[in-house]
């Protein structure tokens, strides 16, 4: 690190904390900074501080909004509630243009192994949610052991209260190919399998 | 784009700018910042904005400084110059520990394709350096093209000047392997072969 003079290897610690991101990348991101003008610099770093300041969560849903509660809480119908993991797993599916309910996002899903139980998500929020108007809650977390196991655990606390509860479907990615599918997802696709 | 609120479209505006970053990853790195505590995204937005008012071109050999001479200029010996097309190339050098005389850096290198001559470039600066002080410089610019002319015209500007000119060699990467080299790169390699 004592090849960069000191401004430059700060900005590359921080770059260096983003996702994915290695020395030598962070190094390429603070070139291109000082590379910038200064107006440009100084659009980018204040759209860090704006986002981290205007940016909250729902405090219906738990996705990211702006306001106290989010566009889709405030607007769309809220019969059908689909619950993801994460606000990003939201913005998957608003990409469909398809579904016209609500979310709720769980911020994280059930993993002992990683010592998050069920009140460590967002489920007693959710548990509050289902009233009269509420007709179905669609499980959309990720089709993975633990998004399983948070499903079938979410399932079995909602049932009782006479809401139709769905997951999503396991079977054949669209475009796929057959060979390449894994055993468990070629097994599931086969025992789902419908008539045609 | 409309799937995000505003602050968070913003923010992945910005690291969209980022050298190879595309909108997968700049959202990545959005949800990074959002995840990170206020004091955090302070610190990141103030360290470019830190290093981008800080950093400067050295006066004499055109490398990154926070003053009006860098430290490498200030206190190393003069009489060597490895001439290299971006700071960048200086960081690699650095990191040998070998070398132990001053930089040049051209910010560019000769390059028709793009419109750019050798007046774009800092050779009038480096000439200007050149004084009886100087007893070597070495072309360090990149084994391409373009870096091997601009290697060539200074060399042929700075020869009469009585100072020997040298390129770093070509030949065989270490630990590369025989069958993987380029046409170009073996032949260079069997012409400057050495007796061992």
């Amino acid at each position: 690190m004592d090849v960069f003079i000191e401004p430059i290897g700060r900005l590359i610690n921080q770059f260096s904390k983003l996702p994915g991101v290695g020395k030598k990348t962070a190094q390429r991101y603070a070139y291109k900074i000082i590379g910038m003008s200064e107006a440009e610099a100084r659009q980018f770093a204040e759209s860090i501080l704006y986002c981290k300041q205007k940016v909250r969560y729902c405090k219906v849903c738990g996705n990211f909004t702006e306001n106290e509660v989010c566009d889709i809480c405030a607007r769309r119908d809220g019969s059908v509630i689909c619950v993801v993991k994460e606000p990003k797993d939201v913005i998957a599916m608003e990409k469909l243009h398809e579904f016209k309910g609500v979310y709720h996002v769980l911020h994280g899903v059930i993993s002992p192994m990683d010592g998050v139980g069920p009140n460590d998500i967002r489920i007693k929020e959710l548990l509050a949610r289902i009233d009269g108007g509420v007709k179905e809650v669609i499980m959309a977390t990720n089709p993975d052991v633990e998004g399983e196991a948070t499903a079938m655990y979410i399932a079995r606390l909602i049932k009782p209260l006479g809401v139709n509860v769905t997951r999503l479907a396991h079977g054949l990615p669209v475009g796929g190919e057959l060979e390449y599918a894994d055993e468990v997802t070629l097994s599931r696709a086969l025992s789902e399998r419908k008539s045609i």
